[in-house]
Order: structure tokens, then sequence, then C-alpha cells
């Protein structure tokens, strides 16, 4: 089966088809916008944005949805994310972030499945981590800097990307999505 | 002519009330949630609110969208004011203004407007002013208490009503719909 994966992102695209290999599954990019619903929830924007390319393209879908969620902060940027990195940038979070004791934040993904007309799946990945009291690393992108995820010393932008990759909320997302796709979708 | 506003806030509808009142029209106020589109305009969230909520309710409908920008922020928070005012609030957008210079921002309002198939219209307002260092005042709401307009000494917050509402971007969106709505719907 092929499934068309809408992101911008060829590195996430690469990780998607190591990961859906073992379905025997072949993952294409497809460079396509859709609108993303304003919810807290990645879950929300994922279900959303695959049914809209679904049936905008014919054919099944991937899409995912990503953020980075600070406890101290109301779970601020979340699916906000991109947005605030945008604008007030990871210098802006550290600001809001002086003083704080409770560093605790995790990144969430959401991978959102649809074929044309059907109903939209999504699965879900979290990995649990800190915010660093500065920048550190030149990997990565986005908040890679100043996040570091539980049981580490490093920032995901300091850590080889093959590293971070095994850990990452993408990575338990897809891998959630492929345990679905086996039990619900044998021999497609 | 009766037209309903999509509003939760009651104020709101008294000062479109007052405005309105010149076109003989009647302003009914109606509670309903609509999906606001990710944008960062705006006039884009009120026409694609105004569209839905006409369409739902089956007559004539006007909504609104306000945000505060910050020029020294890339226009942040924008269109996602509510959000952030509900997360790391007035505190750390002042937080995020420490020793910035460029203390410019514009409170921005659209009003859409529209009646079910037809297309939707909006009009915009915009009051152009400094953040404060502080919070200062009791009146008003969101990021009133460190919001100074142009020509002023006082927040937001410290102004009686009735003077914001004069100057106000709301005011200014609804008196270019009134403008447009004698021009185009003569005797409605």
């Amino acid at each position: 089966m092929r499934v068309q994966f809408a992101t911008s992102n060829e590195h996430k695209v690469a990780e998607a088809r190591g990961i859906l290999a073992v379905l025997g599954w072949e993952v294409e990019r497809v460079a396509i916008d859709y609108p993303e619903v304003r919810s807290p929830s990645v879950e929300d924007v994922a279900l959303d944005g695959a049914r809209y390319v679904a049936d905008k393209l014919g054919g099944p879908v991937i899409v995912e949805d990503t953020g980075l969620f600070i406890r101290a902060l109301k779970w601020f940027p979340g699916t906000y994310s991109k947005y605030v990195l945008n604008t007030v940038d990871v210098t802006g979070v550290l600001r809001l972030m002086e003083g704080v004791d409770d560093r605790y934040a995790e990144f969430r993904c959401a991978v959102g499945f649809c074929e044309p007309g059907g109903d939209p799946k999504a699965f879900a990945g979290a990995v649990p981590g800190t915010i660093n009291h500065a920048p550190l690393g030149d990997g990565g992108f986005g908040y890679d800097p100043i996040f570091i995820t539980e049981g580490e010393s490093r920032t995901f932008a300091q850590m080889p990307v093959e590293e971070k990759n095994a850990v990452s909320h993408r990575r338990r997302a897809l891998a959630a999505f492929v345990a679905w796709a086996r039990e619900e979708m044998p021999g497609r």
C-alpha cells in the first residue's frame, strides 16, 4: 500500500518510511497546505487535517502535528508552538521560564491517518522532559535546543539525530499507528 | 432588520446596538461557538466565522475578532491573544517586553457580516498605542491594563468605559460596517 505524508519536511518522511517499512507500505511526501483547527489537542489537529487531505487527494494519507507543552505555562505553547517559534522564538519561551522552578515539559505528537470518505484516526506519542535554562546544541530544529528528555543530560539539539529519533514523540506516535494498522488493516 | 451578534459578551452587544441604531437595526445576542481559522489576520477569522454562523442560524449575523498586535514581538500575540491571555497572561507578555525599547502595539478588530448563502464581508478597526511597563487600572478586560492609546496617559483599564469605547478598535470596525450598510443595504 502507498500512503502520502502531507509535510514539507523530508526528514519526517524518512523517519516514517523507516517505521512503516514493517507494514510493507510505501511512504511518499506530498506538499499540501491544510487548515489547522484551533484546539489545545494535537490529536484534534491531526484528525481534522487527515480528513481534509485524504478527501483532497483521494488516497490514504498521514499528517502529523507536534507541539511543546510546558506545565508551568499552562501547557503553552502547545498546538501553537510553530506560531510562537516564528514570533517570540526560543528566547521568548526562556524568558517566560526565568525563575520558574517547575521545568517540566513534554513534546506531544499526533499522527493522523485517513482514507477518502473514511473516519480519520489519530495516534499519539509523547516524550517527557524539562526546559533547560539556556539553548544548547546545533542539531535538531525548533525547540530542540532547550528540551532535555528524561534520563538525559543533553538537549535534543545535542543528541545525534538517530539517538533523538529513537526516543522521539514522533516515533512513538508512528509506532502506535503501525501497531493499529497491523491489527486493523492486515495485508493492505 | 434584525441581526444576530455571535458573542458571549453582553457589553459588546450593547456597544454594537448603540452604533447600529443609526441603521434602525436591532441587534440580538446569540451564544454560538464557531471554529476560528488559523490566520494572522483578524479579518480572515471574522470572514470565516460570519459565514459559518450565518449558515448555521439561517439569518444575518455579525461576529467580531480582536487581538493585540505588538510590533517588537513580530505582532505576537495577534489572533492568538485570547489563548495567550489564558496561558501566560498579561504577566507573560510584560516579561517578553522587558528591556524592549520599541513599545508600539495596536489593538485590531474585525467585524464580520454575512447573510445565509451570501459572501461574508469584513470591516476592520485599529487603535495605535504602546505597551506600558506595568499593569494599571481595574477597568476593562484582557490586555486593557497594559495598553495606552496614542495621546493618552492612562491605560484602557484606567479609562471610564465610555471614554474607552469612544476611541476603541471595535467602534471603528462597527462604524466602518455601518458606513458600508448605509450605502449597500439602504432601507433594510
